[in-house]
């Protein structure tokens, strides 16, 4: 094994619990279909229109799968962060998906992508590998149900101030470099009702809007909108 | 075996593609586990917070899967008809399941109940009932996907119409025996919403309003709002 097959099936062995249950022969054909892919931010990563990308792990940045309307209204179902696995990306492999999803490098990301073919192979003579696709895919299930629940049942003020607070933990600061356009496009919602309730968080003395920031001043007053 | 053994078992076995990676001592345990059980129009079934059923079987009648707000607003995830299974209704066997879904019989109905302790023994002893169990939630997670594109993404007059119709095609009759309320749980609406829509409707004479009753007086007009 070379330096970079080393590697790749550290990463295996790490993130899929069937790892042991493959025969040698598996273990081979895996680690010579999997390729460690660099997406640029901001890049297209699939469509299950266009092609079927198998199964990956991401190795840095973060990954955002959601779901697009036909006049191109977007929602988005869950992100990955490193280490986390996507099974969706190849749904293509599993009969019982028939949604369409997307998948974007929200930011500047690594994946160790195991290609189709060499996955089929694996479903259709392991039943281990079978199983851990279906497991996972549970597994978005409930990210998505959560997503939905969000979405249909929250009043709008409520998911702007609880969609704020993440990001706020998730980054760290206070200080959030995005546009009104990235959050409703994060929160299947319209621009310019989002910049309506940004404004009103404004007045409110909870934000303070400049162009491509938002910065959070009051976040106890932000917290009492969850 | 009695009769009534037999019948079971012959639901299972035709229900069930695992029945044949049982050995018969598990045979015996699924068998002996599962039980007919008669649910009256409209009584409830199941809630996650309540109890964990087990996996069925529908044999007769109608069963809606919905989830619910903390207001009550209900949304419709599927229907199940005669011969399909619900897997979701054990979702206490499946630890990747964190969300909360109800269960109601919409018509009377028939349900052959496997209970949970022993679809957990199946399950921690033979790989196939797991991964059937999983495989069958991903087809449920597939008719989700459906319902929520159909809730976020069509404008609500094709939503509506799109409801009609469906119900026009499931009872066979161009007079559905149905209330505003009924309608508007049924697509996650309010009452006033799917009133105000159906008066319009009227107006373009596409149905007919009475207590109880909408008749439609123009399947074709009503199939170009799809």
């Amino acid at each position: 094994m070379n330096q970079s097959e080393n590697i790749i099936t550290h990463y295996l062995k790490e993130s899929y619990p069937f790892w042991n249950k493959l025969n040698s022969r598996e273990q081979s054909l895996l680690i010579s279909n999997s390729t460690m892919i660099r997406y640029e931010k901001d890049s297209f990563i699939y469509s299950r229109d266009e092609d079927c990308l198998g199964v990956f792990i991401v190795l840095e940045g973060q990954i955002r799968i959601y779901i697009q309307s036909e006049d191109s209204r977007e929602i988005t179902l869950f992100r990955l962060a490193p280490d986390e696995v996507c099974t969706l990306s190849a749904s293509c492999l599993i009969q019982e998906i028939t949604f369409d999803i997307q998948i974007e490098a929200e930011e500047s990301s690594k994946i160790l992508l195991s290609n189709t073919p060499a996955i089929r192979t694996l479903i259709d003579h392991n039943i281990y590998v079978e199983n851990y696709i279906y497991k996972h895919t549970t597994e978005h299930f409930s990210d998505v149900m959560w997503a939905f629940g969000q979405i249909l049942f929250s009043s709008f003020d409520k998911r702007l101030a609880a969609y704020l607070e993440d990001e706020r933990i998730r980054s760290g600061s206070c200080v959030l470099k995005t546009t009104h356009e990235q959050i409703a496009k994060n929160l299947g919602s319209a621009r310019e009702v989002v910049s309506r309730m940004l404004k009103y968080f404004e007045k409110e003395g909870i934000v303070l809007l400049s162009r491509g920031t938002i910065t959070i001043l009051d976040t106890r007053k932000l917290r009492s909108y969850l």
